[in-house]
């Protein structure tokens, strides 16, 4: 037991939701972060040498699910070793743009971001849910070089055929400066395409062309407020020349020892014709504790003539064009 | 890990029952309680406030089932607020009926329980059982009041719809007071009922109108025997005037510092011809420690000429007006 | 807490395995051992009696899955009493076959070993796998008798109904003699068949008749070779005096404080015509601590005519009479 740390969070909102004529009204489980019950720990080998394992499931608070059952299962599970080379793991692992969008997107409530929306919609990998989740990984972390570290991962699509062994395979490495106030990441991912072999969530749908894809994020912490920007482009490779272009700003406002306010603006600039989209956040958090943090917030997006997006409510039988509005209100405890 | 209590019960029987010519023989989890694995915590806020939180799985002690994975998968999860206000919570909880009807059952072998049967029969949410874990919910419990405490729940159904949005939405609230010898408790609960929106286990089939349900339970504790006596009528919504009454009396005998023998006596009094049953118990509960109890017993239930009520064995291919009998032996370990 | 141990296993290793055609290349769960989570512990009851449970899930390092949420749920999950007459316990339960087996087959990579395909292929309950999981059993396990103990388990197929009720009942009885360098065990195991009501994982398909089957392991160590041997036998029910036999020889080479050298080979002979093959294995286990192990290995089958086993590669759409090979490095942390 020793050897195990239990581990979690338990993050529960009320949330209101409006598309046109649909409403949601409910309590669901996740605002700030994914509701979550790990366990891990480390073993330490001599000679600056340590074996690292974690093992993390979904939980939803709300509902009748168990460890793990839902569509998001583990949210991550490996073992590695961490030296003096840095970490090498292999598992199901995080890709460097889960952590990289996180640090950058300022509308932390995952559900309500407008952003994490318009990248989803993209087929991006690089972004704070699970399409940055990659199964059968290997991964490698740099240590700490004055500031700079940099993460490289790749994933088997394991397609067990004689052809097109490496169909479905991602690839993706970042690099990332933090030095005081300043904080600038880069990241460069892949998916090599085959139409008939591709991972859910990963597919650009018919296509036998390797998907590429970049993002830019930055931030600077002037103290009274922390401003971010982040840049992300999805090469479409369905059609040449093809990008889809999502940019977003940011800004946490401190405004007690206790209390701050975050607001993001985000802006999705595809090539298809009235297939864009902005949308924009308001929030509150209020630390009770260093675990556990009241919150709440509006969000807003505007729709193009062909998109649909939306935050809690439903868009099933609702025309396009139309604005979708949330409000939440909720309560994170981590343990 | 010191944040985190790990807890459970694990709780396995030998049963073998009958119904008309099938015969059921073999290995079941849960005869006393649930078989669960559980993990909570709370934190100090300061200022008499706490922060809470449970999750509670299902395990199936007897098949290859994981961390539940069953249909009963979580049997409880949720965070939430305590102080001088009670407690509020939010996320999937039990309705106040979970705990009453559990105090006031003597035949607290659940899956062998007639009054069970026959309350689960008529659709109610006022039992100790999956009908009283409410999804979406958030639930209130008061401070004791010199022995009187109020519970309320209000369960989201979440149908994301223009009309009829709080379709299958569950309310229920309970008294209950407990001074020395004597215990009380009266619950009302009512279901919104929109035939077309209904969610599984609360539904009167078809029904377009509130399902109303009344529950009233007490105990008096004589030392040599402990009596008790419940009373549950479910207002059929599908019938003008159509209601479905359930009642029962238990009693505890000590026969010795470590044994005690159950009674118990149900009867089902509905309103549709030839659907009537009752059923009785006696078990023998014998503790080796405060967390390991062995137990044993027998259990009957006589049909009526529509009914089909059985406990342990199918009553598949088999006719009406049958007699069901059981009997268990197993262990209850708690951790 | 105080009350439960967590523990667990997290294995993962890169395999490539190629048959015919076909190649695998990919990150895996559970080489030396299947990855793991489970929850233990015991109570003091008095006089020589305690208390046991074990609550042990299955986890897949590699995938999206949660906490028992693949095929294989559950490895053990039981509730038991120890004391002087030994172990009883009731729950799904190991049959003493997979300890025989795991500690004689020294190709302990368990989805690379030749054995454990061969027996696997024959419908066998006497190997270190799934089909020595028994659901709903009681178990006995007699006290050590100067290096003899007795294991026997009895698993309910609870088919619940009139006839044949203990069609698909499980029995295994094993007996074990440890003493110095000798280890002898002996394992008879039936199923109780009836071509409509078997367990999946039990039959020999269509066969009314009862499965019955032998197992004779051995093993001695000479300090600088630990050389075992293991032979099983399946009277096939369907067949009139139709026998599938499985033999392997292993060895142990210790080669430094750390390191080890681990060779095996097994064969089939089948009464069926051209259904034998061959296999042989050759393992490098590293231990980094008590906890940590490196491995990696090779492990190649020779098919006949009319079979297609293969270890790591698929053998879809490839033909029979091939040969498979497959090379895995990995790591297994025990926590």
């Amino acid at each position: 037991q020793s050897n195990v740390t239990v581990y979690g969070i338990a993050d529960v909102y009320y949330g209101f939701g409006k598309y046109d004529d649909n409403k949601f009204n409910g309590i669901e489980s996740g605002g700030i972060a994914g509701s979550r019950l790990g366990f891990k720990g480390s073993e330490d080998l001599g000679n600056g040498l340590k074996a690292l394992f974690t093992l993390e499931y979904s939980i939803d608070l709300d509902k009748n699910e168990g460890v793990g059952t839902t569509g998001l299962r583990s949210r991550q599970q490996f073992v590695g070793l961490q030296g003096g080379f840095g970490f090498i793991g292999a598992g199901r692992q995080y890709a460097p743009g889960y952590f990289y969008v996180a640090k950058y997107d300022t509308s932390a409530i995952v559900p309500l971001s407008p952003y994490h929306k318009f990248v989803g919609a993209n087929g991006s990998n690089i972004q704070a849910g699970s399409a940055s989740r990659v199964n059968n990984s290997i991964n490698y972390i740099s240590p700490d070089f004055g500031g700079l570290t940099v993460n490289a991962i790749y994933g088997f699509n394991e397609v067990n055929q004689d052809n097109n062994r490496t169909a479905g395979d991602l690839a993706q490495i970042g690099a990332q400066y933090n030095n005081g106030p300043v904080s600038v990441g880069l990241i460069y991912s892949q998916v090599k395409q085959d139409a008939a072999a591709i991972p859910a969530g990963y597919a650009i749908a018919g296509s036998d062309e390797t998907k590429k894809e970049w993002f830019l994020g930055a931030s600077y912490d002037f103290k009274v407020v922390k401003v971010t920007g982040m840049y992300n482009t999805v090469k479409d490779a369905t059609v040449d020349g093809d990008d889809n272009n999502v940019w977003a700003l940011g800004a946490i406002v401190p405004v007690s020892a206790a209390g701050s306010v975050r607001l993001s603006y985000a802006s999705a600039d595809n090539d298809t014709d009235d297939t864009d989209a902005d949308g924009w956040t308001v929030y509150y958090f209020h630390s009770l504790s260093k675990r556990t943090t009241l919150y709440t917030g509006y969000a807003r997006i505007s729709n193009d003539d062909a998109t649909r997006h939306s935050l809690l409510a439903s868009t099933a039988g609702q025309g396009t064009d139309e604005n979708a509005s949330s409000f939440v209100v909720g309560v994170n405890h981590t343990f």
